[in-house]
């Protein structure tokens, strides 16, 4: 989901598919300059529970210089136990953690959300690729908790052809009732609410079938937010939203490449995948009501997503919102740093949209976005002399900064001394996704 | 101004500078899907008082194929004295009428506003550029009502190395003053408040001077969002704000061409000068506290400028806030029918970005965004089977509809007969922007 997917009344999509969305941003705060720690699920979805870069928490791979990775079914690793999760830091302090959706994290035992600080899990470890055959490759399984209780396209339908299937409607249905179960207890909750909607093969439930004006995207995207509303109606009707913080985010920003299926990154370069800013920022809206001061109001400066696990490691304290500084943001693909943004200056060191091979096959991560040096389609190593860029101004990164210019230098000499350090410091994690095997399906 | 300036609290600009017009968002109705009736300046400003197409009302060329063209100071022609514009309609119904800011109908004298239904005007003829010498080109001149009180760059300041001019506040204090005038009087007021700030050489008052994080533009987007602030805080303060129905929208979409002071189009494809989406649709709010059921919706269905004053025209009834339904929408460039919008399908009967001689200057249109047979820099000619888009699915015009889907000759029937119908029943007015000539400066 993307940066535009939100709004009218938020961030700028022209068909309002997000009243639930859009009021909740009403009535908490929008974080403008959000960003993602990588452009792909599993290694953002690491990043967010780790509260760590791909890079250091290894969800990246070394097979294939600046590829992302993710974590498919016959992928050998997965998030290793050494890495303290937000759940298993909440779990010490009382919490009792539940997530409901997609856990991306390692799909083979010792990796399940179970065994990394939840209680309670209902959904699967990967997407809803398929349908598979039996043999070769089995559909994607389904849990509740510990057990496998089916398999997508089996006992939870996906009708890919007509874009229909009720899993959003069960997400939803698990969250509200956890709320309701816990509501009443003196222990406190987490909920991490992770459904896998807009992820193509894109579905809907029948009733918000042909819904919205930007076909089966939009129609998912309108369920998604409906979610969203239930969720906050249920801690209002139980009158514990008062004592409740909810954050919304994406996992990235919304792929570009589907003609039939295309999110928006609003104002952004390109999407999914690429490290500009349609790849990594993404809408993001805090909610406490009675704690956030101003509500309705837009901050710039809270980073990403290392941020909030940071912040919520804290105590959940919000204060963060108004107090947040600039600080460096790195943008990951795969094994490579491919850009800095620090304050409204992004410089990139390497940049590169995707292969030809790709292209060849139609697949085009910037379709109708061309910027020389910027989205071609091999890799460019712009390491000597990055290309820069000042958001504020340029938020689509589309007027390089002069190389001859005072600017130049003067925004550069920081950036230079953060990359540096931040190389030397970095001690990278065992990619875990470099081995694929059958067998461990 | 673009459709994507606006927000984070409306349309979607990530720098937030728009606080008022977001309110004004919140407090009305905003349109997502208003269009000018010309991607550039004068014609577009002539359609939106006249209510009709610049081709039929004559601000257009045939000197040089689909090519815009505005008033500049050599411009032998203007608005034609059979037109009928809005101000002389309402002044039949007893209207008082004030323009404030810029005129771009013709400068000269038979051609200026008081000779045009407006019974008050405090502004310009064209726009600000300059400054120029005072031989063989004098700078623009200012009125106050039929008598010019002197020229900008003389007697009104503008530092256009420092991006500096108090003109906006003027104009503001103008428009402010009018109010007051009239609130008390038993006779109706139109005010028509034009500023033509954000326009290259962008500049800003003092107080505004570097407020934004996009620089020059953003500081001149914010100083107009005060102005429109200002406008309705003083309608509220004299209690007429129940009666006085207030209309946002800009002449064309940004100008993206200029790195150091793009404005945003949003997700949409282009700028300024174009017939992309990004050229020409606009942002669009209406505002009347009491009578806009619903405040804070957005309504799609509402096809542009000539539309604002077929229904202005009928007693300014906003019923047509409700009521109203997809008509087609015509874009010109010139002399040449580009394309038409029905529905949510826009079809390209010609395409075009600039020309090369303006690239090779540096001009560009369409600044990273290169969509082929879209906005290639030779004029493309897709009559007999015009580019489809679905602006549903698709705002940003990435993914044509397939030429032998069913979907294509579908969406395409209407629209051959209408196009048909159109341009039988087309009577184009006198070019009259096809002579210039010094002496009439």
């Amino acid at each position: 989901m993307g940066w535009g997917d939100l709004g009218g009344g938020v961030l700028g999509q022209p068909a309002k598919e997000t009243p639930n969305l859009d009021q909740m941003a009403a009535e908490g705060v929008t974080l403008t300059d959000f960003y993602t720690a990588n452009p792909l699920c599993s290694p953002s979805r690491a990043a967010l529970l780790t509260g760590r870069l791909p890079i250091r928490n290894g969800f990246y791979t070394t097979n294939d210089h600046a590829r992302n990775s993710y974590t498919p079914q016959e992928i050998v690793g997965g998030i290793a136990d050494f890495e303290l999760l937000l759940p298993e830091l909440l779990q010490k302090g009382g919490y009792h953690n539940k997530i409901v959706g997609k856990w991306h994290l390692g799909h083979q035992e010792q990796y399940l959300p179970l065994k990394h600080g939840f209680h309670e899990w209902f959904g699967a470890p990967n997407c809803h690729f398929g349908p598979y055959d039996d043999g070769k490759t089995p559909n994607i399984p389904v849990y509740r908790n510990a057990e496998m209780v089916g398999r997508y396209y089996e006992e939870f339908a996906i009708d890919k052809h007509k874009g229909v299937s009720n899993l959003t409607q069960m997400y939803i249905k698990e969250a509200v009732e956890f709320i309701e179960e816990h509501s009443n207890t003196t222990k406190p909750f987490f909920l991490y609410w992770a459904p896998d909607s807009t992820h193509g093969p894109v579905y809907a439930s029948m009733p918000f079938i042909g819904k919205s004006q930007r076909g089966r995207y939009g129609d998912a995207v309108m369920e998604l937010d409906h979610g969203v509303g239930a969720i906050l109606r249920t801690l209002e009707r139980l009158a514990i939203d008062k004592r409740t913080f909810v954050f919304f985010t994406s996992d990235n920003g919304a792929a570009v490449s589907d003609r039939a299926a295309s999110g928006s990154n609003g104002p952004f370069l390109c999407g999914k995948q690429t490290t500009f800013e349609g790849g990594m920022r993404e809408p993001a809206i805090a909610w406490w009501p009675g704690q956030i001061k101003n509500p309705g109001t837009r901050k710039r400066r809270l980073p990403g997503k290392l941020e909030v696990f940071t912040r919520v490691e804290l105590m959940l304290s919000v204060k963060f919102l108004c107090h947040a500084e600039w600080r460096p943001v790195f943008f990951y693909r795969g094994n490579e740093m491919m850009a800095v943004r620090y304050g409204f200056y992004k410089a990139h060191y390497w940049t590169w949209s995707n292969g030809w091979d790709e292209i060849k096959v139609g697949i085009d991560f910037c379709p109708g976005q061309v910027l020389a040096n910027m989205t071609q389609h091999e890799q460019q190593n712009h390491t000597a002399r990055p290309l820069l860029f000042h958001l504020g101004r340029d938020p689509g990164e589309k007027f390089p900064v002069r190389f001859s210019s005072p600017e130049y230098d003067a925004a550069m000499s920081p950036i230079r001394r953060i990359v540096v350090e931040h190389k030397r410091n970095l001690v990278a994690g065992t990619p875990q996704l470099n081995v694929c095997d059958v067998a461990v399906q």
